[in-house]
C-alpha cells in the first residue's frame, strides 16, 4: 500500500490551520483603520473582548506569540534581572533567546518538580532569592508560566496549583507573566472560563493562529498602563500594523470556537491510545498533544513522513498536535498508515 | 458653514488608505499555509514579484517597513559602528531609536546638500572616514538613503544622482540601504520600473500598505544570504507570521496599482497650487507630500482640524498626505474649507 | 639638522602622562580593601573629594571616562529616548557607540552655534520637543554637554552660559549629564572651582588620568540613588575593581594639581602662537588644546612625526594637545623643528 | 571569651588580598604608557607572559574578570545563539546576567554529570544539538567550562576530563571558552603547568587578584585575532585604560606566585578537616574552597561573623575561601572561635 498519491496528515502543529470560509468572509467585511494614529475599531473589538476573557484591564493585539511574549518580559525584566522559567519553555527554547539579548534577562530554568510544565512552589521560592540584594548579584524578579505547556506535551496547570505557584511568586516580590499562547486548550479540557488561570498574573499571552484557527495574531493582556508600555514596545519592535483589523476580524471569530477545541483532545486521546496499542511509549494527552519516545527521532519522522504523516521534533521526542484540520478520520487513517509503518 | 456633519478628509498619511472591495476580496481566496514551518504560496508569489520590481535576488514579507528597516540594519550594523542617514530619515526620527538600541549603530545624519532628501556624494565621501582605523575609533560601514524621502516632502532622488550616491558610498567601503518606503512613489513620479532606482544598493524595503493601499506589509529585499539571514532576525522581532497569505495577497494586487498613484500626485500639485493661492508657503510637490510652513504648527492643525482637514507635523511644518482615499474632489473640498479658515 | 636621535614630543593627548616620583609613592603607600565586597578607603576618600569638588551628593570611581559617560547614560536612557548632545561629542564619536548600542539612545547632534563646543539655548528648547508624545514618537530625555570641548578645540562652557543651557533643558523636561572629561581644565582656566560648572546638571563625568596625570581613573558623580545605581551597572560592565586603592591613590594626589594646569594653558597658547607666526590656521586655545586646519592631516601628522612632534586628528584638522609632561622647554622645540618642516 | 578585639579573620574571598611590599614596590617602579593610544610595555610583558602561561597565542589585560568572560562571550555569541555552561557558573550567576543581555546569548545550565563542577562529555553531546537547524531555532554555539569552578567548591577539572568535554565541544561544533579566574590553582594543586589545562580551548580567562594577590586585573586570551577584536571590545566597554603598567607590573609578580597555592590549599584541607572534627558537613576541598552545608546559611553566617570569622554565602551552603592573607595560625584561629560558637 502507498500513501503517495494522497495529501500527508499534518500532526505538526496546530499552527497549520487555515482559516475556513466563514472567517474568509468575516476578514473580508471588517472594518477598519489605520491603527496606529488612529485606532482600528475591530482591533479594538478584540483587543477588549480578549481582556475580558483572559480577566485583565486591557490587551494588546501582536503579530504572532513570540512578539506577545517578547513585549510582555522587555518591560517586566530590567539588566541584572534573572526569571524564572520552567524547562523547556516557549520563551526559553523556541524565541531564539529574545528573553535574553531583547528583553534582558538571566534565565533560571526550573525542573518540572510540581507537576507537568510547572515547577512547585518550593522551588519558586527556593529559586526566587530575594528581589534585592547586594548591588553586584542578579535580583530574580519575574516568574513565566506557561499553560498549557508545550514542551510537556501539551500539559494543563490547574487552577488551585496555579493560584499556589502566583502565591509563591508574589510572596518572594516576584512579577509573574504567563504564557498563555495555548490557555485556550487548558480552558476547554477544564471546561473553565479562561480567566480562572490566569488569576494573579501580571501580564498573559495568548495565540489566535494555533488552534483557533486564525491565520495571524496573538494577544499580550494585563493593566492599562502595561498595555501602554507594550504599544510603545510593539512599534519599536515593528509589530504596529495599519489596518489590522483584517486579521483582529479572524481573532474574534476564533473566540467563538473555544469550545471546538474538544474535539482536537478527543483526537489526540484516540491518536495516544491508538499508538499504544501500537507499541509505542506515548504521554497520555491532556489536551492537543502527543509526546512519544521513540529511539531515533530523526529516523521515526522520516519514516512518518515516507507515509505522509507529518509530526516535529520537541524536547527529544515526537510531537504529534491534533487540531480543526485533522479530523476523528484522520487520525484513524494515520493510525493505518503508522500501523503499516511497524510491520 | 460648518463641517461639523461631514467625515473628514484625511490628509495625515497614506497608511489611512483602506482595502477596498476588489482586495479584501483577494485576501478573501488567497491560497495560503505555515509561512514559519512551510512556506505560505501566497506570501512567496509576493515576495518573488517584489523582489522581481526592485531588481533583488529575493525578498522577505515583514508586518511593518519599521521592521523592515530594523531587519536590514540589524544584519548590516555591529556594534562599534556608524552609519550614515539624511537628516529627518524615517530610520533616525521614526522608528523609536530601533537602528541605535537594536541594530547598534551609531547615526551620523548628513545635511541634504545634494538635493532635497539626499546628501552630496562628496558629504558621503567625507563622512564615511574608512571602514577601518583604528580599534577605539568607531567604523563607518553604512549609507542609509530614502527615496522618497518623507521629512524632504516626498523628495525624489533620480537613479542619476542615486548611482552617484552608491558610487560614492562603494568607493568608501560601505554598504547601501535603501529606505523604499515610498519608492513606488518615486517610481510613478519618474515613468520608471522601480529597480531603476535601486541600481547598486545591498538591500532596500518598501510598503505596500501606504499610497498602494494595502492593510498591513512591506518587504526587505536584497541577496539570497541576506534575505536567509532576514528571516531568522524576522522570527526573533516576532515578525514570522503563520498564513501571512491572507495579507500578502493585498500586497500582490497593491503592486498592481503603481500607476494609480501619478492622481496621488496631480492631486498633491493641486492641493499645493491651491493653498499657495490661499497665500501659504507650501513645497512644490515632486510626489504625494505637501509640506507647509506656517507660524505655529500645533495651532494649525488644530484650525484645520475643526474644519474637518487633517494633516499631520512633520519636520517643523504642517504636511499633507494625498492617496487613493482622496479624490480630486475632496482636495477641491479641503481648499474650500481652508479657504474659510483664513477669512 | 635632524631629530632622529631625540625623543619626540608627545603633543598627541593629555592622556600620554605618566605618574611622577611622588604620585608613584602614594600609589605604594595607599591603604586598600577589597572594594567589590567592601568599600576600600582609598576609593571612598577619593569619590568623597571628587563628589564634593564637583557639587555632587556622591561619585563613583570608574576606570575611565567612557565608562563613567556609558555608566551615566546607560542610567539615565531607556529605548525610544532620543538625546541631544554637541555635534563632535566624545560620547557620539569617540565611545564606540555605546550611548547609542548599550545605553540605548538615539542621538541627536546639536551644532555650537551657543558658542564654541556648546549649543544655543534656543536649540536645545527646539530640539528637545516634549518628554511626551504620541506613544509612537522618540522622547527627548536628556542633554549631554562636555566642558571643555576636545572636539570643538578645548572650548570651555563658562557659568553662565552654562546656567542657560541647563535652564532651558529643565524647562524642555530634559535630564543634563555633563561630560567634564576636562572640567578640570575649565576650572583652572576661569579661576572658579569644578562645582561652579555643574550648577544644575544631574550627573557629571570628569578623569584623573588627562592633564592631571592620574595613570588610570575616572568619576562619574551625582545624586545618592544615581551612584547606587551607578554601582551596579559599573559591575554589569566589568569595571568593579578590588585594591582600587592602588589607582585611588594616584587620583587623590591629582586633585591637588588642578592650579598647575594653567601652565599647559599657557603652553597652549604660546603654541598657537607660534604656529600662527609660522603661517599656520591654528584655533586661539581657552585650555590646553590647539586645532591647526591644514589642507592634508594625514600629510601633515606624518610630517611631523618625522621631525619628532606628535599629534593627533581631530574634527579634520590636526590636534595639539599641552600636558604636564610637555614644558614650555618643549613647545619651542617643537616650534623649532615644524619650522625647520615649513622650509 | 571574646574577639571583639581582634581583626576579622577573612574566609569571604580571595579577592581581599592586599599588594604586599615587593608587589607595591614593583608597581612604583612600573615602566608605563598610554596603553590606548599606544602600548604600555609592562601591560604586553604581562600579556605576553600570560599568553604563554596559559598556551594562547595572545592576551589581553582588563580591569576584572567580569569583563574578560564578558568580552570573550561577547565576541563567541550572536542573536539566536545559546550557550551551555555549568550549573552555578559565575558567569550564569554572578555577573549580572551580561553573557545573556550583553553578550546575547541564551544559556543552557548543565548538571554537574561529568564530576564536581563539569558536565559529562555526553551531556555536552546531548545539549548540543547542532550549530545549524531551522532558521527558527536557536544555535548552540559555545561551551563555556570553569576550572577550578567556583559554585561546586573550587573543584578541578583535570586534564584527561577536559580534554574529553572539549573533543566533545569540538565534535558538535562548539566553541569553547574557558573561565579560568582561579586556573592557576588548579595548576597548582596539579603540579602542571597552566598550559596543559587549557587544551583545545578557544579563549581562556584567568585573574592575577584573587589567589595571586595583585589588587586589580585579569586577562582573556586566545588566538591573535580574538585578541585584537577583544581591544575593540575592551574599549566599548570602558575597559582600555591609559598607564595601566602600574597594574600589570602586579601582575607580574603575581605570576611568580602560582606555587605559593599549595599553602592555601593545604590550609583549606586543614579548615575542612577541622570544622568536621566539629561536626560541619563540609566538602574536601581541592583547591582552596571550603563549602559547608548549614540548615540556615544567613544565621550561620551571621553567627560566624559575631566570633570574627567572615565568610560568604554560596550555592546555598556557607562558602569559606583560603588565601595568602590568612595563615595556618589563622585557621587554627577560625577553628577555636568557630568551637566556642558550637558550644
Amino acid at each position: 500500500m502507498t500513501f503517495a498519491s494522497t495529501p500527508p496528515l499534518d500532526f505538526r502543529s496546530d499552527t497549520v490551520t487555515r482559516p475556513d470560509e466563514e472567517m474568509r468572509a468575516a476578514m473580508a467585511r471588517a472594518e477598519v483603520a489605520d491603527n496606529v494614529i488612529d485606532t482600528d475599531p475591530t482591533v479594538r473589538a478584540l483587543e477588549e473582548r480578549a481582556a475580558d476573557l483572559l480577566g485583565a484591564e486591557a490587551a494588546l493585539w501582536t503579530p504572532s506569540g513570540t512578539m506577545a511574549n517578547l513585549i510582555a518580559l522587555s518591560i517586566h525584566l530590567h539588566r541584572g534581572d534573572r526569571f524564572l522559567a520552567t524547562r523547556g519553555a516557549h520563551v526559553l527554547n523556541n524565541e531564539l533567546g529574545s528573553a535574553a539579548w531583547l528583553a534582558g534577562g538571566m534565565p533560571e530554568p526550573l525542573d518540572h518538580d510540581g507537576g507537568p510544565g510547572r515547577p512547585s512552589p518550593r522551588a519558586v521560592r527556593a529559586s526566587a532569592g530575594t528581589r534585592t540584594g547586594p548591588y553586584y548579584a542578579l535580583h530574580t524578579t519575574l516568574l513565566c508560566l506557561e499553560n498549557t505547556h508545550n514542551a510537556a506535551g501539551g500539559a494543563i496547570t490547574p487552577p488551585d496549583e496555579h493560584a499556589q505557584l502566583v502565591a509563591a511568586a508574589r510572596g518572594a516580590g516576584l512579577t509573574v507573566h504567563l504564557d498563555g499562547a495555548r490557555l485556550w486548550n487548558a480552558a476547554a479540557a477544564l471546561g473553565l472560563p479562561p480567566a480562572a488561570l490566569t488569576v494573579g498574573v501580571d501580564t498573559v499571552s495568548a495565540c489566535f493562529s494555533k488552534g483557533l484557527g486564525a491565520p495571524v495574531g496573538s494577544v499580550v493582556a494585563g493593566g492599562e498602563e502595561f498595555v501602554e508600555q507594550a504599544r510603545r514596545m510593539r512599534q519599536m519592535l515593528g509589530g504596529g500594523v495599519r489596518q489590522g483589523g483584517v486579521l483582529a476580524a479572524a481573532g474574534l471569530l476564533a473566540l467563538d470556537r473555544i469550545g471546538d477545541l474538544a474535539q482536537d483532545h478527543a483526537n489526540a486521546r484516540a491518536l495516544a491510545t491508538g499508538l499504544r496499542e501500537l507499541g509505542w511509549d506515548t504521554t497520555e494527552p491532556q489536551t492537543n498533544i502527543v509526546l512519544a519516545r521513540v529511539p531515533d527521532v530523526a529516523l521515526t519522522l522520516d519514516q512518518l513522513r515516507g507515509s505522509g504523516v507529518l509530526a516535529l521534533p520537541m524536547a527529544g521526542m515526537v510531537r504529534f498536535v491534533t487540531h480543526r484540520d485533522v479530523t476523528a478520520a484522520d487520525v484513524d487513517d494515520a493510525l493505518t498508515r503508522i500501523k503499516e509503518l511497524n510491520r
